[in-house]
């Protein structure tokens, strides 16, 4: 993909100075680019590296767009420019209507002319496949499972039966969707499994990481509103909710029934009890442990990071004897202020 | 599947309350049944729920009969024969023996007329597949694998070679049992790989939650016991043993040589070291770092809740200072002796 | 695979005491050895089991070979000895070149003769397959991907496409390599994925664990040295680079942009944060948070080791409170000084 800066600024909405006839066909950091690539400028710090890119273009803000030798497009939000322009110069490959032959759909399956399923992907009774999908190789798509419009399965997805995709979803190799969750009740010491009959549903504009899990609800959904952006390694409970757009990193895990609002990030590696509630536009700080539920905005965080590992030996040795040292503090306090007041009475 | 009241109640042992001839056909929620579903209440923060309640009938105990409207059974245990009940309203889906035409089965595999073979599963030589098992799409059965009677592999099981599973286990996508663990010599700055010749071993009525891995034993065998439950995400370290109806919440790690006791439940992404022992009934909270052993029954746990970020960024500056911190109060304590003594000795 | 033990002597240059005819087949631990098996003593607390073994060998070091009443293999580090020794009686099964029928290859992938490529698994357009490479069953080698002589994926591989894969990998089931990475810019509240077009990079004798991801790099490349280890579960993040033979235990996560040096060691359920700098030489243990840069080698703790739930809650309710009574404490040695200076006036 080849386009002139020109086009370019017009489709990304950037003001073009310099030559707008300069052709760019990738994107590159700003210290790796060569000719022909599109380079952006994010980050103040990384201002020096403008004067020797070599770059074809540089995207930046309105305050770099003088140090840049070469032509620019200057933008309020460089890095939302960059991946606007990113995508065009490296669009996904168009999807091409089909069944590959070595497939396994049922008849009953239903399956858009224009929706591609991929080699050695299984398609059961009744699953209903959009319009431009993509189902990429090795996939396995349950009994009455639905794949909204302009979906991408990259490769060896798994969704069980029943489970629900809304329309421009991402799920990478690897994630299962709508398993039956985890729930039992207890006889003496025996595990009774307890039927999981809702589903999983996913809005518009999902992403899934390789090898996420999101279980199906035990009685009722599991529900992932538009937008919501799931890493790799994620764990989501039976009849989790989670709110439009917002993000988790890697390795987090959700348990069963936490509803989570909308525009909250959840860094890598957090862990949440179940059945709390959490607000709007809250964040978790990276390995967060959430044991309440927390209905105010803000910033949140926990654990104790990496120190040399004598010092974390003697100051854990410490942690288990805090209750006793805050009572000694308190014991001092107490034996001092009896003490002033004994001195103010011989004083006095 | 639908049940008169009267067929249902004598099948789960509960005593009804009510018009035996009213049918239900599907579980749900108190405040979210309909006419025909069977809902239960199991807390008795729920019990107003009750009267406005739409269900056909409600499971409860003795002492919340009185003030409910429609139909009840009476349990002593509402949640277990709610569990019993559901599975009864929402049988799995009945076992038709064969193979389907796309599975590539080594002609040396035994596979019983009962157990069915899903689409474009692998099964390899010597592989025995008892009676009623079902093996679902995409799976891989490795060499000398056996599935005892009645087990039920969801879709993209990898069972590797030599691995031994129970009878009515579940094992759902994504799961891998018997990879060759993580064992290696060194030798200067190269590892040298150790092979793995021990096999997973997993008893009868073993869940395996999506995603997670049991390695294999170095020498010997890794054993899961009966009736243990893991979630998704789990790592079992080669050489690991876990004893009877033992249950683990997602993302948690268990690494090579520990050995867990019966009846014990290990909440979600709890890790614990290689070559603990840990006793029967002991149970650990969610994200606890299990760093020794543990042989006396009880509750366990670590780790620090989350908080507004300010604050924890302070209580974490004091926590590197603990060990200082603990040795200040001491000579606090010490001086107030002192100074106590000397105080004594001038009043004197 | 028999043996006898002059000829294994010679192979792992070991030097032997004893009767060279013997013949071993398999390896066991010392106390469940049998007639045929070599056995090694690694750590000395486990010498007193040597006078009962029914090993027909076992491997130890000087010190220890007089106690041992059967044939001895005496080496200077008799774990990598044992290692060599096992590698020799328990080889892989040789590689038969070929394609399974049921494979699904695309016409312009390259696939060396003498390699194998299993059932079920797909081969993509213009993937090169060295030679001696064993591709197991339910692989998806995507398009344009290469791996190198002698490598060996078990089964149930993802390699996305653009992957390179050294020669000698080992790769375990459910492992995703070159997932596009977890890239967005924000607009307003919704997320704008960034294209990820740099590749996964894997140098020679790469280990994978199963169901452990690699994302390709965002620009640029994700890099894995020579040698590197990783078990389970792990997550590595796009555009990480991973020195030569560092090694890491399940469960870990590893955010975008981090580097680590070579020949560390990195404890299982380990969190990075991203754009670290990690030296050589350096090693986590387990469940550490690692939330800044470490430049010098040593050994880097974090976290609270379990204890019983009680007295967790009272010391977790302090640490709350740390920062409060690190000032209280301050203030008590304030008004100790100052009524130690008290008295000093009045008594002078």
């Amino acid at each position: 993909m080849e386009i002139n800066l020109t086009e370019l600024a017009a489709r990304v909405g950037a003001s073009l100075r310099g030559d707008g006839d300069v052709l760019v066909s990738r994107v590159a950091q700003l210290n790796q680019a060569a000719e022909g690539t599109l380079s952006f400028l994010g980050d103040a710090k990384y201002r020096a590296r403008l004067a020797e890119t070599r770059a074809s273009a540089v995207i930046l803000s309105e305050a770099d767009a003088d140090q840049c030798p070469v032509p620019v497009l200057v933008s309020k939000n460089p890095y939302l420019t960059f991946a606007e322009a990113a995508r065009i110069l490296h669009p996904p490959a168009p999807v091409v209507g089909g069944v590959h032959p070595s497939a396994a759909v049922d008849p009953s399956a239903r399956i858009d002319p224009t929706a591609w399923v991929g080699p050695l992907t299984v398609v059961e009774a009744d699953a209903v496949i959009g319009a431009g999908v993509f189902v990429g190789p090795s996939c396995v798509i349950g009994q009455g499972v639905r794949i909204g419009e302009d979906s991408r399965l990259v490769a060896r997805v798994t969704l069980c039966a029943g489970t629900q995709v809304g329309r421009r979803a991402l799920l990478h190799p690897g994630a299962v969707i709508g398993r039956e969750g985890f729930g039992f009740a207890r006889d003496g010491e025996r595990w009774v499994r307890i039927p999981q009959i809702g589903r999983a549903v996913l809005g518009d504009d999902v992403e899934i990481g390789a090898n996420t899990c999101v279980d199906r609800g035990a009685i009722g959904d599991t529900v992932l509103g538009d937008g919501v952006k799931l890493d790799n390694h994620i764990q989501i409970g039976h009849n989790v909710e989670i709110g439009d757009n917002t993000a988790m990193a890697a390795n987090t895990g959700i348990s069963g029934s936490t509803r989570i609002g909308r525009n909250c990030t959840i860094a890598g590696a957090v862990g949440m009890a179940g059945h709390l509630e959490i607000a709007d536009n809250v964040h978790f700080t990276g390995m967060a442990m959430v044991t309440k539920s927390f209905l105010e905005p803000g910033v949140y965080s926990s654990g104790i990071p990496a120190m040399p590992s004598g010092a974390w030996r003697r100051n854990v040795a410490r942690f288990r004897q805090l209750d006793e040292l805050a009572r000694r503090l308190k014991q001092l306090e107490t034996s001092l202020e009896i003490m002033n007041q004994a001195q103010g009475r011989e004083e006095s």
